[in-house]
């Protein structure tokens, strides 16, 4: 049990063909932190504003989440606005207000850093080897982007590529990154760049994983009604190394179980607006959700 | 061994990131008829001109191919030219000559009559009608349809469609089509029109069927190299179809393995430009495509 989780505690307003929310609880830390806890009890670092609700940060403890690195601070929590096209995969940025997390220079509690994975969720990549370097017996460093950081620091970014070994990038990130159209050659590209295992996030079409002698591809689970994709992705992730952590075992067929659940997971998070399904659900569920999905792509 | 396949035998002009081919051998019967050669002994309907070359008509015989139903007419091959951008998925048509496809109405010959299953390939829908009136013990009708149809003759498709019980359909055909978005709202809606069975193609995300207690997804094979798309989805139903016909059993099981052949011939099939790959492989190169994909796929 030892995953650290470092990334946004935010506020989202977000509007959806479904809907709008006004500053509802999101942030990639909380994402990744929630589905990582149906499996594990996830550390988590990030810092909030006075303004951020302590019912909600109760609720993380609830479900098992450390939050002994979340710093309350003076000022006002992150908050994102953004709207999603009817079709999901368009999004578009309104606000990015970083408050509390401009310049915020994470520092990982003394209970924390021999923690074997972590997870480096769409920060600055130049804080990357700060973090790092307060970790004593890492064996997993899994990072995660956004198209924000690619344009922005593109070489800090591939100068973090080269020291992780895990890589989440959906398909557009994965295609930017390594400047190919095939998503099959730009996986194999960033996979030569260092990282043992690229994942692809390819949202409603599922997921792609290279590892160093295989290939995985697994279909999305069939989803009706896509009400709110905010978080999927960092769904995906908290809940692929949520699942690594609790098996202790890195091998491939942990990793591809793994990704099967961060999947699973993931298709969960964007039946509802923000965090609903992921304090909705149970173990039970996702173990259900498991066999209907192995049903699904059976022959 | 009962499945006619209905389509156009072609030439095509095609120009890919990789290159330029003038006046190759297409058509989707073509392409259609030579997938299910690796299954079954498919028979063909179509019309060529007198420039078709004899020699491409002996290759498809040494298939297995039954040409009883391809008529020979003065004058000249159906042609179509296209172009690839750099994402296969976006094709521009610069050409299509009818030629003695102009007005073809497909006459089945006697001994094609009391065949079990028929795939009717990108016709005039209006033409569905007068094919099937002229056979007497079919069990399983399937069609595929182009944008074209869906644009030009929407009523008729949508007539057509009711009729069937397999459709093919491409992701954005199945968008139009349906006038949904969502692609699995976009299948079950096709699906409740008519249809028992749906398959969504999806290119290099692969495919998904809607059956009719059942949905079964399967992610395309990695492809780092796709030369040329052309025929892709024709191939993919040829396989499915050829491969039904060989099962003889129209069973949710037999249904998924099908669709895995189609998904694999259809990635043999872009790995050079029109029918080359389909000329070089054997039955023996499918099977082993097939077990790595097993292991590509499982968890």
């Amino acid at each position: 049990m030892s995953l650290v989780i470092i990334g946004s505690v935010a506020f989202d307003t977000i509007e959806t063909p479904y809907g709008r929310r006004e500053k509802i609880v999101g942030g990639s830390a909380t994402y990744a932190a929630l589905a990582a806890s149906f499996f594990t009890r996830p550390r988590l670092v990030s810092a909030v504003g006075r303004d951020f609700p302590r019912k909600i940060l109760n609720l993380l403890r609830s479900r098992g989440i450390d939050l002994g690195g979340l710093k309350i601070k003076a000022g006002k929590t992150f908050h994102w606005q953004g709207v999603y096209d009817i079709d999901p995969n368009k999004r578009t940025t309104l606000k990015t207000e970083m408050n509390v997390l401009q310049d915020f220079k994470p520092i990982l509690p003394e209970s924390y850093r021999r923690a074997e994975i972590v997870f480096l969720s769409n920060l600055d990549p130049e804080n990357h080897d700060f973090i790092l370097s307060q970790m004593t017996g890492v064996r997993l460093v899994a990072m995660d982007t956004i198209r924000f950081w690619i344009e922005t620091k593109p070489e800090a970014i591939l100068k973090a590529i080269q020291k992780v070994d895990i890589l989440f990038a959906n398909d557009e990130e994965c295609r930017l990154l390594a400047d190919e159209i095939n998503l099959i050659k730009a996986g194999r590209k960033l996979q030569s760049s260092g990282p043992k295992i690229i994942i692809v996030k390819k949202g409603e079409h599922g997921a792609m994983v290279f590892g160093k002698n295989f290939v995985f591809g697994v279909v999305a689970h069939p989803c009706e009604k896509v009400v709110d994709p905010t978080g999927a992705g960092d769904s995906f992730a908290g809940a692929f190394l949520g699942y690594l952590d609790s098996s202790t075992k890195f091998n491939q067929k942990e990793i591809r179980k793994a990704a099967v659940y961060g999947n699973l997971v993931a298709s969960l998070v964007i039946e509802d607006f923000g965090i609903t399904r992921l304090l909705e659900v149970t173990e039970l569920d996702i173990i259900k959700r498991y066999s209907e999905f192995k049903k699904i792509v059976s022959f």
